[in-house]
């Protein structure tokens, strides 16, 4: 079974969320057969790649509040975080764009290494407030994750570098219908928006765990080598 | 949307198969929005690796039939082989374990070359009929589906090297019913068995296409944050 999870580094609620499918996923019975992808979303995709500022500003801007009450906002936040055995700091952590990491994200995916890449990022934005926005910085935590340095400064370096997929993932995400994030998509079946509790995800799991029976389509009798080796020639009709 | 194909590269089925979805997929309108994964799956997984024999021998034995016999049911596999413009040498290729062609491809899967070496060795097998059971052929054929030839061999040395993974495709296979291949599966949803007409392969597409709407799992208001970057706090209830 295959779990996809589109969610952005700078989003408190996927930072939470994950920890939480997590934990749905430790009370799922067949957990050893669950592959789960992560995806790129980016909540901000227009901020321009050089300027980064800080979280409360932009709280306190987007909601028309005073930099006290962002931070009360994000007071509360950090209390479902440390709910979550998560770490999160109520300080002035920055906000930039996260288009780089989403790229390198992909790298450390054909690398094998993306959920660690992922925890490492997180754990630095929310919980250290160290800035991600700052490739010397993002360089550590990649070679902290198991990504080879050398190629991670490549990857930074090169802006075409799986911008692509970042985009297709974004496009992927408003096709299934995505209006934000944490979103999670269970083998293109289910879909759980949101950091729902860990008890949604394992539902959700056992769901598409006893959805699983696939709808044949075709026609009998197929060409076909069966698992005792016979490769068979139809003889009903043929589609020469 | 994801098709997922199983085969093995000594099933004539799947060879032909791979064509007629191929054609099939070129008349879906979505086709840019399609991935294709690779899955492993062996005809014959308890033969020995360094066996290599005759498949018309092979064949004469399973059939109980004189190797004329099997050449001649050989040559009407070929035919639809034709039909799909693809060359099928109807001599007497080799036949073998499959499982270090199986890793390889796992290994192209990892470097984006796992569609384009399937195609290679496919070709060698059976439009050349070069044994794909030799190490040196391999490695030429790798090489020309653009794999790197030391990371090549090292894989085919090291037999741990992505082993795990054929033998996790093979367990899904059985999961999700496969008794042969090539075994199609659309987006976990839609299965297609054999190598049917290019027509069922674009209803199939079809098909799945339409079904993807996803199944809402969980409650409202969701813990998340919009794509206009507001993250909203759940007040309904909390689950801290």
């Amino acid at each position: 079974m295959r779990v996809e999870i589109w969610s952005d580094i700078a989003c408190p609620w996927c930072y939470i969320g994950k920890a939480r499918f997590e934990k749905g996923l430790e009370s799922f019975a067949h957990r050893g057969d669950v592959e789960v992808v992560h995806r790129s979303f980016e909540l901000d995709p227009g901020h321009a790649k050089g300027e980064v500022g800080s979280v409360t500003d932009m709280l306190a801007a987007k909601y028309g509040r005073s930099r006290q009450e962002a931070l009360a906002m994000e007071e509360q936040v950090a209390s479902h975080a440390r709910a979550e055995g998560l770490g999160y700091l109520v300080g002035d952590r920055d906000h930039g764009s996260t288009f780089d990491i989403h790229r390198l994200l992909h790298l450390a995916k054909a690398r094998g290494r993306q959920d660690a890449l992922l925890d490492v990022v997180y754990r630095a934005n929310f919980a250290e407030e160290r800035s991600v926005y700052d490739t010397e910085t993002l360089v550590d935590l990649a070679v902290e994750a198991g990504l080879d340095e050398a190629e991670t400064r490549v990857l930074l370096a090169d802006e075409d570098a799986y911008a692509d997929d970042v985009r297709a993932d974004e496009r992927e995400a408003a096709e299934l219908g995505a209006t934000g994030v944490p979103f999670f998509v269970l083998d293109r079946r289910f879909g759980v928006s949101g950091g729902q509790p860990a008890e949604v995800f394992t539902q959700a799991l056992e769901q598409a765990w006893q959805g699983r029976a696939l709808t044949p389509v075709g026609e009998d009798p197929a060409a076909a080598c069966d698992a005792d080796g016979a490769c068979e020639i139809p003889q009903a009709h043929t589609h020469a």
